[in-house]
C-alpha cells in the first residue's frame, strides 16, 4: 500500500519538535510531503525561500521526504498531490482542540483525505516556533530547541532584529 | 413565565451554527433578541448593516426573533432590553472556557443576567465565522457553512478580496 | 411559551450547588422537575426516598418545582412527560465534557429534547455530592456545602457510618 | 513499506465508532490487528469469544484485518506481532489525556512502538461500549450505535440482564 | 531556608485577581518580587511607570515585595536576582496549559528556577487585566475588579481613551 | 520564614514522580511531611507500613522530610500539624482540574491552608501509581518508573499477585 503523507505548518523557524514528526512519519510511510505554508498577508520572521533552506538541511538524512511551499487550500492542496493525510503532532489539550476542528473542516472539504496525529514526545512537549522567536529574541539560548545546523542564522535574524 | 433572550456575537458571517442556536432559542423562550457586536477600532469582513441583513434573511421563517446592533456593554444592553439570559453556543473546551468566564463577569456586571448554553450539533462542531472566512478566502467550498441563501455574497466578498 | 424542563441527577445527598441550579431553572421555565435517578444496582449513601424528602424540604418555597424519581431512559422519561429540555449546572471542564456527550446521546435518542446548561456559581465550583460524602464521613464541617434544614440528618448518616 | 499497525480495546460490545476507526485504519496501512485485550479479574458484559464473533462479523469485507485476543502487555504484544504502531481514536479531551500518557508509557517501554491517532468522525463522538451498554440496559434504541447484523444479539444480552 | 520569588506579569492594569497571588505569596516567601514585564514592540494601556505605581500603592502595605520592571528574558533576569521560584495564579484550563509550557521552557533555560502555581481564589476567577480593560472601556462598573485606590485613575484613562 | 508543607498521597507505591516533587518541594521549604493516606474501606496494593517504609529508603538523603501515615480528613491534619500549605505535582489537564477542585475545598475548610502546584517533569508527565501496578502486575519493565532500591520488591509483589 503506497501512501502518501503531508506535514503542513508554517515552520518559522522549524524546531527539533517539528524535525521528530517528518522523521517518525518517514518511518511509517513511503512519501513525506513538508508544506510551508505562505500567506501573503502575514510577514513571517523568515521568508518561504529561507524556512525551505532549513527544512532541507535538517532533513537532509531522509530520503522519502520532499520540502515543498504551498499557497492555497491545505484539502485542495492535498487533492492535487493525491496525498493520503495529512500528519500532525499534538502537544496538548490545546492544539488537539484546534486540530481537532482543523481535521473535521478538512475532511468536509476533501472526504478522502485523513488526519493523522502523532505525540510530542516528551522532551519536545513545550517546543514552538513562536517560542523560539521569543526566547531567541531576548537573547535566550535556544540550542536545545533548533536543529544544531541552522541555529546561527536563527538567532543572528532574530536577535539582531530585536535592536 | 415571558422569556426574552439574547444570543448576542459578532457574525462575521452568520454560519449554519449560530443558526442553528437561534433556531433553538426560538424553540424554548418567547422572544429572542439577535445582537449584532459592533466595534468602531475592529475592521471587519462585513459592515454591521450587511450582517444584520444576512441574519435577517437567514432568520426570515422565525416570527419570535428580532435582529439588532448594539455597541456598549452586553450586560449593560441587557437591562435596557430586559433581557432575561444571554443564550450562547458550545462546541469545545475551549469555547466553554472563555465563555465560563463571560458568563461569570456578566452576572457579577447584572446579577439578574443569567447565561443559558446550547451544545453545537455534531455537525456544527467545527464551524466558526474565522473558518468561513478563511476557506472562502482560499477559494474554498463554503456551501455546508453558510446558509444557502447569502452563500455567494459571502463568497463574492472574501474570494474577490483575497485577489 | 410553556416549558418544561427536568433537573435529573442522583442527589446523594442534594449540595447548595443543586440547589442554586434548582432555583435558577425555576426562574426562567414554567415548571421544574427535578429527576432522582434510581438505580437498583447502585447502593446510595440515601434512599430515594430520602433524597426526594431533602430536596422536597429544599425547594419548599419554589412553587413550579416538582420532585420525582425515575429509574429508566431519561430520554424516554422525558418523551412520557413532555419535558422540553434537560438542565444540567456545569462546573468544570471534564463536567463539560462528559455532559455534552451526553446531551448528544439524549439527541440521538430524543430529537426533540434539548439539552440546556448554566455555569455553577463561582462559590459552588467545587461542590459535588461525593465531596459533601468525603468530607462528612472524615468528619469535617458541610454546613457550607448542603441546604441547612438537612444538615444534621447528613451528618449523622454519613459521620456515623464510618465508625 | 509494508506497516503493520493494531487496534487495542475491550470492544465490549464493539460500536459503529470502533467499526469506522478500523476501516480508516485498513485504508492507510497494510495489516490491522484488531486486538481484544481480556483481563481475567473483569466481568465483561460479552465474552471474549462474543465480542471476537461481533468483530468478525463487523469486519467481514475487510480483507487486510485479522481479530485477535491478547492478555499481557500491549508493548509487549506489539513487539512479538512486529507491530508498527497502534491507532486510537480520540472523541474529546479527556481521552485525548488518556491516551496521551498511553502512548508516552507504550514509547518507554517499547521505543520502537508508534502511536497513531485518528479523530472520530462527528457522529461517533458521544459513542462508546459504556454508553451503549447503558442505553440497551435502560431500553433505549441503539439500533443508530452497534453494527447492524449483530444489533439483535446485544440488545436480548443487555436488556434481558436488567430485569 | 531564605527564598526569594517572582510574580511576573503586564498587570496592565494590575487586578484583585494579582493583589491575592501577590499577598498569599508574600506570605509563603521571604521576599517577593514583582516584576513588570515591558516591551518596546507593545503599547500597553498604562506605561511601565504607570503600572509600577499602581502596584506600589497596591501592596504598599506589606513589606517583603519589591516592584520592579524587567525586559528580557524571565529565565535570565531570575538568574541575575538570584530568584529561586516563579510564582503564578492558576485560574483555568487555558491558563494551566500555557503556564505549563512556559515552566518546562523556563525549567530548560535555566535548570535552578522552579515554578510554582496558586490556584486563583473562586471569587477571582474570571478577572484578567484584558476583561477590565474591556469592560472599564464600555463603561462598565470595575469597582469588584482592581483595588479600589487606583479604580478613578484606571476608568479615567480607559473609558475617556475609547470616545 | 519558616514553612512547613505536606507532600499527600496513597503513594501505591511511591513512583520516580512523588520523589521529584518531594525533593523539589525539600529544596524551596524549610520541612516537608510526606502523609501517606490510608483509608480502611479500601485494600491498597501496599500495607501503610510498607508505603511508608519505601518513601523512608527512598528519601533517605533528605534532611527535611517526615514520612507519616494520617487518616482522617487532609484540612483537619494540617491545622493539628500547623502545615501552612499543600504541595501537589500537576501532570495534566485532568489533574489540574481534580487538584483545582480539592484546593477550593481545602481553603473552605481551613482557610489558612495554602495550595501550592508544581509541575511534573517532562519525563514523569506520564507516571503515576495505578499505571505502574498495571504495568509490573502485565510484567512489564518498571526501572525506570520506581526508585531502584524498592524496585524488586514492588516487581515481586504485584508480578507474584497477578498468578
Amino acid at each position: 500500500m503506497e501512501k502518501t503523507v503531508i506535514c503542513p505548518g508554517s515552520f518559522d523557524p522549524v524546531t527539533l519538535g517539528h524535525i521528530d514528526i517528518i522523521k517518525r512519519a518517514a518511518n511509517m510511510f513511503d512519501k513525506v510531503i513538508v508544506g510551508v505554508f505562505t500567506n501573503e498577508k502575514k510577514t513571517p520572521s523568515f521568508s518561504a525561500e529561507e524556512r525551505i533552506q532549513f527544512l532541507k538541511e535538517s532533513t537532509a538524512g531522509i530520503e522519502n521526504v520532499e520540502i515543498v511551499s504551498y499557497s492555497g487550500l491545505l484539502a485542495q492542496y492535498c487533492k492535487e498531490r493525491k496525498v493520503d493525510a495529512i500528519v500532525k503532532g499534538l502537544r496538548a489539550v490545546s492544539d488537539f482542540e484546534y486540530e481537532f476542528q482543523q481535521a473535521l473542516t478538512n475532511k468536509r472539504l476533501n472526504p478522502q483525505l485523513e488526519t493523522i496525529f502523532l505525540t510530542a514526545e516528551s522532551e519536545s512537549m513545550y517546543l514552538s516556533s513562536s517560542m523560539v522567536r521569543t526566547v531567541a529574541s531576548l537573547g535566550g539560548d535556544i540550542s536545545n530547541f533548533v536543529p544544531e545546523m541552522i541555529h546561527d542564522r536563527i538567532v543572528e535574524r532574530l536577535y539582531k532584529k530585536e535592536k
